[in-house]
C-alpha cells in the first residue's frame, strides 16, 4: 500500500497543499485557495487609510485556506487520508503576528479589531525601516557578534524590526501580545494543538542560534528598556529542529481538515527554503536559486563564513549539521515586467498579437538572435536596490551604451543578462570568502518558464544549471519534510535525497560565450563598485 | 520704395529662399524645395550598394533647386526683383566635390557618372574616419599647432579627410579634380561665374587661417606625399572674407532665376552660423544655441582661447574682429525621437490619438508635472557620442536612478535635462578657459516648439535665454548678410543690429528650480567624468 505525504505552503497570496506518493513521487493530488483579503495595503479592511509601506494579511484568511486546501487536495486524491504519513508546512517569512496564550490572533478579539497592530505584518511590510535602522546603529556600536553572521545588516522585513514598531507605536497592544510568533509557527500550532517555534523561521529571521539564543538582554535593553526580557516572554526561547516532530494533529483539527487525529507535523520551513529538499539539495556546496520577481540564493555549507551582505547563515537552518546561507536579488523579473509596461512600444504588442504569443515571448524571441552583450549595453540589476553584496535599498537601476539604433530586445536582453551578473557576483563573493560551490540548481517560475535566461545564466557563470522537475517546489518540500518519522524516511536528508525531482535538461555553458561574459562582467563589476561608492544613486533617490 | 534681400539657404534634404524687406524686416515670400535624390546612402544612384557611412548627393538637385526657389519665391513675393539689392547663401558644411576648371562637377561629365567619388560628399558623410584618424594622429605627432583651434581633434565631417580618402581610394580621380570645394561655395560660383572661397567655410572646416594659411606643406607630404603641393592648386588659397562681395549675378544666372544680371552675392555661410545675424547676434560674449536633432553652440568672442573639445575657433569667422566659437551636443532631438520610437508603450499614443496631440506633446505634458530631477533620474545625453567636451564617438547614453515605479515621462524629462546638462558643461567650459558669455540665445525647431525643454534650460543654466524670432533663421541670416552693401547696410554687423528678429518671450530661469538642478548638474559632471575615463562605453561599443 502507498505512503504518502502532505505539503502545505503558505505564499504571499494563496495557500496550497500538495499530496505526494513517498516512494513513486507522484503529486496525486493539489489544492490551491487565495487569501480573502489578500494583501492589506494603503486601506485598512475598514476603508480607513494605512500608513506607507504597511502589508498586513488577515490570519482567518490562512485558517480558511488551511481547511479548504487540505480537505479539497484529500478529496481530489481519491486516498484514504489514514494513508498521509505526515504533514509539513512552509510559509513567507517574517510574516508575523501577536497572540494570546491559547494563540487567538489579537485580531480576533473585539476589542483590537480595528487596530493594524493586531493583525499579520507580511514579510514585506517595510513600516519597520526606522526600528531595523535603530537595531543595525545599535548592533555596529556594540559590536554585536550576530550582526556578521546576517552580512552587517538586520532587513526591516525581518522578526525584531516588527515587534519593536508595535511597542513604539501601541504599548497597550503589545503589553495584552502573549506572544509574537511566526505565522508559519501558528499554522503548526493551529493544527496540532501545541505551540512550537521552528529553527529555520528563529534562525533566519529572529537572530537566533542554538549557540548564542536571542541577542542577549543588554542588546535588548539598550534598544528599549521594556524590552530586556521580551526573550523567553513573549518571544519563545523554546525552538524545535527541524528534525524533530512538531505535534500531532488534533481532534478539532481532523474535524476541519479531514487529516487523522495523531498524524505528524514538522516545524514550519521558510517557503523558500523548503524548495531545496524538493530537488535533493541536502549536501555542502549545492547552490539553489529560486528565480521570479526576485531572486533568492540559498546554498549549504559545512563550515561557518562571514560573507558580505548575505542575509543570513544558520548552522541546522534545514539539514542537520550544514550551514545554510542567503543571499539574494532584489529585483529580477520584476525589471522585465516594468520593462514590458512602460517602455516597449506598440509596434511589439501588435507583433506578439499576430504571434498569438505573449509580449515576453516575444521579447525572448528577439533577444535570443542577439549577441552576447546586447550589442554593447549593459545594465545594473538594482531596480529594487541590491540586497546582496552592498545591501543597500537606495541603489538603483542603470543602463549604459545607450545609442539611437538601440532596440528594447536590445534592453530586454540587457536586462536578463544583469540579473545573471548579478547571480555570478552573489557565487563569487561565497567563493572569495571560502564557501565552494559545487554543482547549481534553479527553482521558480522563471526558471521554469525562459530558456533564454537560463541559458545566458550558465554562460556567464560558466556552469551547468540543474532545474527542479516540479512546478510546486515550496510544496513538494514540505511535503517531503512531511515523510520524515517512523513510517517513512529516517531523516530530512535522506526524504530529499530519496524524493528529490529534477528535470533530464540541465543548461550547460557554451565556453565561447562564457569567455565572451567574462570580460562583460568585469565591466559589470567595475560599474557595481563605482556606483555603490560614489552616492550619486541615493542623492538622486532622495530628489 | 522698399529694399530687399534674399537669403537661400541649403539644408540636408532642401533648399529655401527667401526675401525680406530689410528695413521692415517683414519676410515677404518663402520657397522651398526639396532635393531629387535626397541623401544617397547605402544605395548608389545606379542601384549598386555604397559603402558603409556614405553620405552623398547629386549636385544638379542643388541647381534644380536654386533655381526653382529663386523664381518662386520671386514671384510668390511680387515685387520687382530689381528692388533685391543682394543676396546670401547658406549650405550644410563641409558638404565638397571635386570640380573642373569651370566648375562643373565631376559627376556631370560621362566617364565619372557612375563614380561615387565624383558626387557631393555630405556633412555627414563618415566614411574617412580612417582619413581623420590619421591626420588626428599626425597632428599630435608633429604637435601641430592649429589643433588646440579645433579642440584637439579634426572630424571626419571635415574637409581635408574627405579629400584624402578620394586621393587614397581614387586617384585618377583625383588627379582629374582642378578644385575640391565647398557646394555652398560652388553656388556662389554658379551664380556670380566666380570661383570663391569664403573665410568661414575654410576657417572652420579646412583648417585654415588668416594668419597660417592651411596646415602647411611638410605636414601635408608627411601625410601623404602627393599632398604636398595640393594647398594652392586642387585647395585653393584664394580665400574671400565675408566683409567682401564675392562677385555679382551674370546673364546666365539672370535667365536661369530671374535675378537682375549685377546683383550682388556675398561669400558662403555655414548653415548653422548663418543664424546668428537673424537674432542680432554680433557682439562678444553672445552664445547662441541652435537645438534641433543634435545642436551646436556658437559663441562671439574679443579674444582667441584653448576650449577643450570645440568644434573650432575661426577669427573673423562671422564678423570681423571677433572670434566665432563652435561647440556642440552630438545628439538632442535625436534622442527623443530614439526614445518615442522604442521605448513609448501603446497606452501613451492611445491617450495622445485621443487628446488629438502628438506623442511628443503628450509626454512634454507629463513631464512638466514632474519635480526637477525626474524623481531621481539622470541621464548622459551621449546617444550619439559626444562632441565638446570629450570629442569621443564612441561614448554613448546612460540611464541612471531607474527603479520598477520609472514612468516614461520620468524618463522623457531626464532626457531633455541630460541634454541641458550637456549645454550647461559647454557653457562651463567656455567660461572656465576664460571666454565670457553675456547673454544666451536660441533657435532651430526644438526651441521654437518646446517650451518645457526651454525652461529646463533656463533653470539648468540659470540663464535668461532669448529667442529667434523667426522659425527660418538661417535663410534669413544669409539674406542679412545679402543686404551689406552699398545700397543697403554697411557691414554685416550693422545689418544684423539693424535686421535682428527676437521673440518677445524669453524664458526666465527659477532660482528655487536652478538650486535643486545645480546639485543634479554635480552629479551629471560625476558621471560624465567617470565614463569618459572609464573607457567602459567604449569597450562596449566594440562588443
Amino acid at each position: 500500500m502507498s505512503k504518502y505525504s502532505m505539503g502545505i505552503d503558505f505564499g504571499t497570496l494563496s495557500a496550497r497543499a500538495i499530496i505526494v506518493d513517498i516512494e513513486t513521487k507522484e503529486e496525486v493530488a493539489t489544492s490551491v485557495c487565495e487569501y480573502s483579503h489578500g494583501v492589506i495595503s494603503e486601506k485598512f479592511i475598514n476603508g480607513e487609510p494605512l500608513p506607507a509601506d504597511y502589508a498586513l494579511q488577515h490570519p482567518k484568511d490562512y485558517l480558511d485556506a488551511l481547511y479548504a486546501v487540505i480537505g479539497d487536495a484529500i478529496k481530489k486524491s481519491g486516498i484514504n487520508s489514514a494513508d498521509i504519513i505526515g504533514v509539513g508546512v512552509d510559509f513567507t517569512a517574517s510574516t508575523i503576528l501577536p497572540v494570546t496564550k491559547d494563540g487567538t490572533p489579537l485580531c480576533f478579539l473585539d476589542e483590537f479589531k480595528n487596530n493594524p497592530h493586531a493583525y499579520v505584518k507580511l514579510w514585506k511590510h517595510h513600516a519597520a525601516q526606522k526600528e531595523a535602522d535603530e537595531i543595525n546603529a545599535l548592533a555596529k556600536k556594540t559590536d554585536a557578534k550576530w550582526l556578521k553572521k546576517y552580512g552587517g545588516t538586520i532587513s526591516s522585513e525581518w522578526f525584531f524590526p516588527k515587534v519593536l514598531q508595535i511597542l513604539r507605536e501601541d504599548v497597550n497592544l503589545y503589553n495584552r501580545t502573549f506572544r509574537f510568533i511566526e505565522a508559519g509557527d501558528w499554522i503548526v500550532w493551529m493544527l496540532t494543538g501545541k505551540e512550537t517555534h521552528s529553527n529555520c523561521m528563529a534562525g533566519f529571521k529572529a537572530i537566533w542560534s542554538e549557540q548564542d539564543s536571542y541577542p542577549d538582554k543588554d542588546f535588548l535593553k539598550a534598544l528599549d528598556a521594556r524590552l530586556e526580557n521580551v526573550t523567553g516572554d513573549k518571544i519563545s526561547d523554546k525552538i524545535t529542529s527541524l528534525s524533530e516532530t512538531a505535534g500531532y494533529i488534533t481532534k478539532e483539527a481532523e474535524a476541519l481538515t479531514g487529516l487523522k487525529a495523531g498524524t505528524p507535523v514538522m516545524p514550519a520551513l521558510i517557503d523558500a527554503h523548503a524548495a531545496l529538499p524538493a530537488l535533493g539539495i541536502a549536501q555542502s556546496g549545492e547552490l539553489l536559486m529560486i528565480i521570479g520577481t526576485s531572486t533568492c540564493h540559498i546554498l549549504l555549507g559545512d563550515k561557518e563564513g562571514e560573507i558580505p551582505g548575505i542575509s543570513g547563515c544558520v548552522k541546522d537552518g534545514i539539514f542537520e549539521n550544514l550551514y545554510a546561507y542567503e543571499a539574494g536579488q532584489s529585483c529580477v523579473g520584476d525589471s522585465f515586467d516594468w520593462f514590458v509596461k512602460n517602455c516597449v512600444p506598440k509596434a511589439y504588442f501588435d507583433e506578439a498579437d499576430k504571434q498569438n504569443i505573449n509580449i515576453h515571448k516575444l521579447l525572448r524571441n528577439k533577444a535570443k538572435e542577439l549577441p552576447c552583450g546586447s550589442n554593447g549595453l549593459i545594465a545594473l540589476d538594482w531596480f529594487n536596490g541590491n540586497r546582496t553584496p552592498y545591501v543597500n535599498g537606495n541603489l538603483t537601476g542603470m543602463l549604459v551604451g545607450l545609442n539611437i539604433h538601440t532596440t528594447p530586445e536590445e534592453i530586454y536582453r540587457a536586462l536578463i543578462e544583469s540579473t545573471a551578473y548579478g547571480t555570478k557576483r552573489i557565487i563569487d563573493i561565497y567563493e572569495e570568502n571560502g564557501i565552494e560551490i559545487k554543482s547549481i540548481y534553479a527553482a521558480g517560475g522563471i526558471a521554469e518558464k525562459d530558456e533564454l535566461l537560463m541559458q545566458i545564466y550558465a554562460d556567464v557563470t560558466g556552469r551547468e544549471i540543474q532545474l527542479s522537475g516540479t512546478s510546486q517546489a515550496c510544496a513538494y518540500g514540505s511535503a517531503v519534510l512531511g515523510a520524515v518519522n517512523e513510517n517513512g524516511y529516517n531523516s530530512f536528508k535522506e526524504a530529499s535525497l530519496k524524493m528529490k525531482k529534477i528535470k533530464d535538461v540541465t543548461y550547460k555553458p557554451n565556453k565561447e560565450n562564457t569567455d565572451k561574459y567574462n570580460a562583460l562582467y568585469e565591466k559589470y563589476k567595475h560599474l557595481s563598485e563605482f556606483f555603490a561608492k560614489s552616492k550619486i544613486m541615493e542623492e538622486l533617490k532622495e530628489v
